[in-house]
């Protein structure tokens, strides 16, 4: 199979990546590192990517940015800036992806637990999350040629145990919990499924 | 209570106006109708409408629009006429608005239930509304002076009954059970809330 991978060298990116790529085609890309470079906040960066990179079987995207900080000070700017890269990049990667996949491909996009389980400074990432598992479920009923589309939702991943501090009472997810939710999503046989990897 | 009603002479709004107007004192925005004119999405049109009415206990929205078609020809910029409207301009009435709503004041916005019960033509509704609702979570927790925040998910409401034919099996929600969702979203005590009013 081969399968695009975006944000290959991020902290879950390298993981999916290693888990794969004995037995699969990869190509990664990455911002600036990578097989391929794209800046997913832009649909000619997404466009010259699938075209550089040409048919292929399933795309995982592991990257994309919001803005995390207090609501107090939050300016439509700052949550603007998640909706351009976490949630319109991923969306915009199905939306321009779409015309270039293989039939019975797959795209497995990446959300996060605080859609649901929200802390203080993740207003933004709580929408940006939310949205993109709600795309997931709307988006998936309208592909066409057996087109699957799914979302990981992870938690605080055990590689990112720095963060635990700001995370007061939050578990520590194992990172192969969240690989092989991805593996699920690539290999299986569903659509339209937020995978909770907590 | 002083209660601002951004749509208020939409499909919802004039029932929600209505079931209010005897007992509190309603400041009715609209985009081009009302006591007092707003642009959702602009903050600047935003700033200037919470100057001009003073300090408020309550905000409720029900205006919004978002991007309805098909995924396989929705592009970036399609997508993003729902961010910009429906999501950026409620989250950015709270925003902006946090800073000029009395202590114990509420804000009431809007998503709806293609949330998370999506059809045809609705990746972007589903997307949106879904965000509306993580926002609502995220931010309801760092309110602060107890001031609470909730949004209200409708169903399709009997009052856009012409919608019925683009939405089989769907049920028609009574108006009634809508604006009690709203007013229970004002007048009662909780907070972080999603009501669906379905």
């Amino acid at each position: 199979m081969k399968i695009i991978i975006v944000g290959a060298t991020g902290t879950i990116g390298k993981k999916v990546t290693a888990a794969l790529e004995n037995d699969h085609e990869l190509v990664k890309v990455g911002s600036k590192s990578g097989d391929v470079q794209a800046d997913i906040t832009s649909s000619k960066s997404i466009e010259a990517m699938y075209k550089q990179i040409g048919a292929f079987d399933a795309l995982i995207c592991t990257a994309g940015g919001a803005h995390f900080g207090p609501l107090a000070t939050m300016t439509a700017a700052d949550f603007q800036k998640g909706l351009n890269d976490k949630l319109l990049g991923q969306v915009n990667l199905v939306l321009i992806g779409q015309h270039h996949i293989n039939a019975k491909g797959s795209f497995t996009l990446s959300s996060g637990l605080l859609s649901d389980d929200p802390n203080r400074n993740c207003a933004n990432l709580a929408a940006v999350n939310s949205a993109i598992n709600g795309f997931v479920r709307g988006a998936a009923i309208e592909l066409e040629n057996g087109v699957r589309l799914n979302a990981v939702s992870p938690g605080l991943v055990e590689d990112s145990a720095d963060l635990l501090p700001a995370f007061p009472g939050f578990a520590l997810t194992k990172m192969d919990v969240v690989v092989r939710a991805y593996l699920k999503s690539v290999l299986g046989a569903q659509t339209g499924q937020v995978y909770a990897a907590v």
